[in-house]
């Protein structure tokens, strides 16, 4: 599953986004790879140069399929780092112009770091206008939603423990709660007010 | 120690760097700020806007103090994410041009992503030439270090376990045996070849 960068030199060539080919019957998932999964393995190079267009080197792009739900829409997810060794992980979502990540909740935290683009986010009962290299905390059991509304991707680095619970969506009485606030419900709408 | 953010409305206005102030009597240390200290408390705030040149909200610039052993060279840090709910943290280091950072090796690993220019690592017998957004991985007790080799600053994410241990430093043994690699050489030399 993974591309053969062995045999690749390093440093002296950049091949381009379109010269890359996705892992065969890679299906969509939420769920990260365990630990000590064939991933690791390319992870353990020393370097993995970056494309164009934010894909890397040995690392698979796992695209979310379209929910039927609408809980989240067009986003795609990167594992950079994951191994045994290390307590976090780090991934990469980036979400298209106009798409968003679930909403949800969870015991485990989020450490956000916005790489690329621009676009709004919900943590708790604030939302917050994104730019390129803003930071994002997402405490414990704190609502969060990140959506790309200024009509260019929203890419961010996502921090967590490599040890998590899994995600909580919000009920209908959640969602009522959030809506409450106009500056949610305009956010959850995809109209942000600033 | 931190700055009030807390009273500053977020994502209505970017300040200028030149307007923030950095902490107080911040003294350069290598040392990691222990889990639970007072940066916890701005690292919990849901948003920290970017600045230019790489500085942030809440965030405390420390400048590694000139080495006279010449073990590291014109490096700062911050620590972007860092809280005793997270087994990761996350910290941004920036070698300005023609600096480099300490090479040393130590059982936890690294895991880097180049967020700002250009330069060159060194990881166990491999030099590497890197780009922005280029992903490098440091597996334990490798030796490694980062040098601003292009005449830009060389600055990069660096991911590592909250509970670590301490770096080792090379004997003259240690670096007599790396130099007898000739791109080793040239790197540590700071004239990488490729």
């Amino acid at each position: 599953m993974v591309r053969s960068a062995h045999t690749k030199p390093h440093g002296e060539e950049r091949p381009k986004a379109a010269s890359r080919t996705m892992a065969k019957n890679a299906a969509p998932s939420f769920e990260t790879r365990p630990a000590g999964a064939p991933q690791d393995e390319a992870q353990r190079l020393p370097h993995r140069a970056a494309h164009d267009d934010f894909r890397w080197d040995g690392v698979e792009m796992r695209p979310y399929k379209e929910d039927e739900r609408a809980l989240y829409k067009s986003i795609t997810r990167q594992v950079l780092f994951s191994d045994p060794n290390m307590a976090g992980e780090l991934r990469y979502f980036e979400v298209a112009p106009g798409g968003f990540s679930t909403l949800e909740r969870h015991d485990h935290m989020h450490a956000v770091l916005i790489l690329r683009g621009s676009g709004h986010c919900l943590v708790g009962d604030a939302v917050k206008s994104l730019e390129t290299n803003d930071l994002v905390t997402v405490a414990p059991m704190t609502w969060h939603q990140f959506r790309a509304t200024k009509g260019e991707p929203l890419g961010f680095l996502c921090m967590v423990n490599a040890e998590r619970d899994k995600p909580q969506l919000p009920s209908a009485e959640d969602v009522a709660r959030l809506r409450k606030h106009p500056a949610i419900a305009a956010f959850l709408d995809n109209k942000p007010k600033a």
